[in-house]
């Protein structure tokens, strides 16, 4: 028995119910393009923000009444795990993922940090093997301990990179036998908060450094999944060195891994680079980088992670474009990285943000294959670019032009292209009316 | 035969069509809450951004070809007037609305450019009455000339401010001689550049002062449209003085005219003043200055005035939430102040992106009137503050308690209420469900 | 004896000094413009940031090692009472500022806050007559408590507006005893965080209500010091009602009390609103609501309040400028608003943010001096509005001319007044010449 | 005779005069740190702005009075060459920079472009072997015509790709020719306004091929300049390829050519990138791909590329600091990217304006000069690295560690660090002290 235990489990009722309690479009079954709506999501849900955390902010303390808040012991660990795994199965989401601090009981040492999540994984394994829920990615908290106030594998202290590299030993090869198919790596504080202080040559060469620490010790273990890095651009520090997709594929490349490591792109990360989600998505893919997503968004407005559920599924639609175009997330999935909004109180808004949550990407999904099925996007992007499919534009692509011969024909031909309509209001127009509700 | 005579007219097809030139939402005549849909839409082109500009940026010239770009003389000013009612007609929408620089030939000083509205206001007689396009506001440009570099109303040179008094006079008159049913002062430059060379407190007082004159001379020709500030907060200016809603209201409360003018609200300076839309329209009807729409939309990663054409009508349908409930918009409209993007270089996109902008309202309104008649939203919100309908909520309303007496009672009553669920992923969720497509 | 009494009292040594703990540039004697610089200023140190926060953010929690963090007895309450005006007193600044949740004990009740707050009253009477420290102003903390999660005067539930009221009347009566020269209401969640649940209408007029209450009160009891409000756009909230100065000027004309409350303008929170510090300074003169300042400053990329302390001293030059113009700050004061990054761990650091803080203030004001001294930026200023001092200018002021007249006037005269240089290049390098280090 | 002619030669007067047509602080011949001041800057004005636009912007025309606007004839362009050479050499500075379109009489066909360029260099070959004034940079200005609407490189039709070779042949062979130091490709369009019609996987492999295009060129004709690409984040488009510094180093990765090409980073850029310019320079400098220097400034509270003059030493000093440190800039410069206000209508505003952005970059390097020999700043940050010189932090640069290793020896030792103080505050206040006037 949980405080989640009077609800569920939550059940697809179709698009008339008016049940906040009960799936209107996410059907799992249903099939899209080839492959279960289910599988095409892959939802997980985030530990750290359902579970261990309390909805406090920066001007207020915690508002939802969680019984294991506080000095979190084995015995509330081990409680909370029960709560979280009665959610989990109640609200038919097939992953978890989890950061290491939110789900162990608070440890002094690194010896009991250790000993402490040795106690978790077996609770997990446990639970995963009962329940049939799956472990999308763990990660390490390597962020907020105040021994981690200057970053992690960037700090300037070199027993504080030490100290995170066995957390995060302990993390992977944790995650590696709860048979996670990715890990993941959020540098909450690898960046900076003043140049001033700052030696970034050095703290970019430590950084990469210990991800190759890390891609080793994957290989050795024999870990299959993926390794992600997730791109946000600040906060909480004013610089954080995994901007954006693009800025990580960079540094990946400097350090020789861009075939290792792939990218946790989120939404609201996405957002406060000053990127479209759409386009963190194309780029990664464009870059052969995609691996998972965090699936929240922030508001339009507001200048920090706001991390709210999502909502708008035409935003999304065409995020999911090129998703469905690839054929799916691979290890990847949907990982709710959202928190209720601070008087949410009830235990049940829990339950109704992430129905909500999950229909919005049901209807994102059920668009995208419209879209698709439609074929007029794709049929004015490849006429767009017919010009590259025979002709100057192939024998460009096939390197037979040098700037000299290139030019001398472009003069020679007197060329003068003119400008061919972009169509951008009837694109748009046709994803509007594409838009399944 | 104008450029836009291959085109329509326009019929609305269903949701169905594949047609960008047809109308699958817009049925005119569907009766929505009593209302007809185009009654509540009060649809209008601006001539400004579909006649009169060519898809120049700051960084290029213009990409569209139309045949009266250039010096504009008499000639063309009355063939880019035949262009614009066959766009109109065709398109089928009932309003239109300008700025006298935008319809009339080039003048080298006042007393032609007055001569050149009242030509143009004759050909505008005539072609309304033929057509029966209405004229939902007329305005005056003052703010593109070099002499308005530094303002008009605002400018440190009483002379300008002489002069836009005289352009603003013409302007108001030939709006009122053709029935329109508002005035619009955009404060294009009203506004400053640098504090520096900026005596604030007079500007003010001075923009204050025509704004009493235009009004008064409104009562005095017996104009009886509205008067309607345009609130924007930057851009050409570095700050402009009508930021927002709130801001311009507490300017006409300054003023005394708070019961005489009235806001025309853009969703793009909605966006730029870091507001969504809805909350100045929220805004507009709680004070009282609810005037009129320019609804279009901004890029949202973008810093400047994109004036794009809608296309997400999910986003719209809570800005409509209010204007259903308050019985539409009175005089106002929604004026497509959108223009193409500068690759949207066919006649016929002019069109499409019209046609699509319209169905995206439409939609918004179907849905705000599903979530209106849903009625879980109205009556959460009831629900919410029903303590003010009885009991103590309803003394302090009364003005029954001082601070003193309030005290009191709270500390007599132990009072200690506790936080109640504000339910915001629920109320998101119900607008999702309700959304027409 | 407290964990600041190794350091101090902080001297003035002169511009050479390299002692982070010395003042270089503000000799708090010197005289400026006829008044001393001291006087100018009003220096004034924030309990909140400095004594009753500790480094935490929200990926992390307090850093700063703190006796008196956790739950706060009595006796701790005094302690760190004690530790707050050896500070003072150490750094040698004439006024603090504090929100009573900041100073006393934790309180289950109403009934114990009240008691707490007057035993803490006390404590401060004493230790303000032995320090010669005086109140700049008092608050009540009416955000951080779960009860106010929805608001305190705009909540939707009357018994949190009941609750506030208690808590502001207790928390502006002990400031009136304590000789507080200002009572500030911030705010803090007086907004909201979706329009979906929200009465605006509703909510500003019981925010109309609640300052109404505070202002009779104030009168009723004879405190003679200045009702303030503090302008913030969002943060904690998605959109908080008192967004900026004019915004605020609208409110309080709505409610009649443009003449009973004054603007307590921050730094930070105006570059949220994405507006000039100075412009806000020099609005709040314009309309005559000036009444104190918070002195801190944002990071210009970071899109939330990092209440960083003031480190550039030519953009705060040109804020002073009108302050130096008008006189001075009144009852107001510079409060520093301000907190120590998370990073800054050592004790020393909180004395060296303040001596840093202040003699970037003084820079300000010295460089402002010069500027007011060098009389090029005024005489700039006063021949650009030149043209209203005599002839059409000062007629229009006089209001001796309608649209009518006016228009006919400028026909008449054939105006066509040319662009003026606007200067703006060479004013701004004066203001740089000016800079005084 | 030029409309420049009646000022100048601008001299140096020391910090006393108030002349704003005199060096305040620019005393080229000035040694810091081993250097003449004009040598660490190598100042360049920027065709461009200063004599091929005309002070229009979105909202309005030109207010400039020059007498080569307009329809630009081979006549105009050498009379506008007369002005730009007479400016330059009266300002004293001893580079200049143009793109081709800016220079050349208005061209039909590349055939004509081509022609009018070599005229234009035959021109520039003469003034400049006349008055000494050299050429930074040449670029080709692929963006402003229609037939860039969709950009250049990254066009969907490979004609435009051809005729944008022939135009940077041109190009870059008379900047080869003019002794120019370095060849700089803005991709003004290389982007995109929506990826509804974009194929961006395409557009980048474009991009590459087109850049190692002019690679090979360069090494052909035996160009020794440095070839500058400049990262821009948005606009015109609404996603711009080179996006910063850190992006522009993945996309050389990708193309083999980190070593061949490097960054022209603006300021006005980083901001809109949301970067401190220092941000932009340290990177640059830590991928090893610093190149040269758009100094401008853009206003923080706008969202569009303003292209100000520097006004703010302090902003711009700690950006000088790595610039110092690496002992200059190379084959880069200071571009004065910058372009008057709209208002700023006197021909003396133009000179005025460098004058003081001059002596802002001089009062810059002086304070990075004071900085660092003060030694603070270097002392501390060497302090905060120290553990990475020797011992563990040592052996983990020297690789000398596993993940396995490193976490064993955490463990083992029972590693704890402590946070240390960043001492940002401090450090910050050590600029300000630093600060020259």
């Amino acid at each position: 028995m949980s405080i989640f235990s009077e609800v569920g489990p939550i059940k697809y009722e179709g698009p008339e119910s008016t049940n906040p309690l009960a799936y209107k479009v996410y059907d799992k079954d249903r099939v899209v393009l080839g492959k279960k709506l289910g599988e095409w999501l892959r939802l997980t849900v985030a530990y750290w923000h359902s579970f261990s955390s309390f909805g406090s902010d920066m001007f207020g303390g915690g508002t939802w009444n969680r019984p294991w808040s506080g000095h979190v012991t084995q015995e509330l660990a081990a409680a909370r795990a029960d709560a979280a795994f009665d959610f989990f199965t109640r609200l038919g989401t097939p992953y978890f993922a989890f950061h290491d601090a939110d789900v162990i009981a608070d440890a002094a040492t690194i010896g009991e940090h250790i000993d402490n999540l040795k106690k978790m994984e077996e609770i997990f394994q446990k639970k995963m093997s009962q329940t049939g829920v799956k472990l999308l990615w763990g990660t390490a908290n390597a962020f907020s301990h105040p021994r981690y106030a200057a970053g992690a594998a960037t700090n300037p202290d070199p027993e504080v990179f030490a100290y995170a590299a066995a957390q995060v030993r302990a993390a992977i090869e944790t995650t590696h036998r709860l048979g996670g198919e990715n890990y993941v790596l959020w540098g909450g504080r690898e960046g900076y908060d003043t140049l001033l202080n700052t030696n970034l040559k050095k703290e970019l060469e430590h950084f990469g450094a210990f991800l190759k620490m890390v891609v080793e010790h994957k290989h050795k273990i024999g870990f299959k999944g993926t390794i992600l890095i997730e791109p946000k651009p600040f906060e909480p520090t004013k610089h954080q060195y995994d901007r954006d997709t693009a800025t990580v594929f960079g540094f990946l490349q400097k350090n020789g891994l861009e075939k290792e490591v792939k990218v946790n792109i989120e939404v609201n990360h996405a957002t406060l680079a000053n990127l479209d989600f759409e386009h963190e998505v194309e780029m990664a893919y464009a870059l052969g980088i995609m691996g998972s997503l965090d699936i929240n968004r922030g508001d339009p407005r507001s200048g920090w992670d706001t991390d709210q559920f999502p909502n708008n599924s035409q935003d999304l639609s065409v995020a999911f474009l090129p998703i469905l175009e690839h054929g799916g997330l691979g290890t990847g999935g949907c990982n709710f990285d959202a928190k209720l909004r601070r008087q949410s109180v009830d235990v049940n808004d829990l339950y109704a943000a992430h129905v909500a949550g999950i229909d919005t990407l049901a209807r994102a999904v059920l668009s995208a294959e419209a879209i698709i099925k439609d074929k007029r996007l794709a049929d004015a992007k490849a006429a767009r670019y017919a010009g590259w499919e025979a002709g100057l534009g192939k024998d460009i692509e096939a390197g037979k032009y040098t700037l000299d011969t290139l030019a001398d024909h472009a003069i020679k031909a007197n060329l003068n292209p003119a400008p061919k309509s972009g169509k951008q209001e009837i694109l748009e127009s046709i994803v509007s009316q594409c838009q399944k509700v």
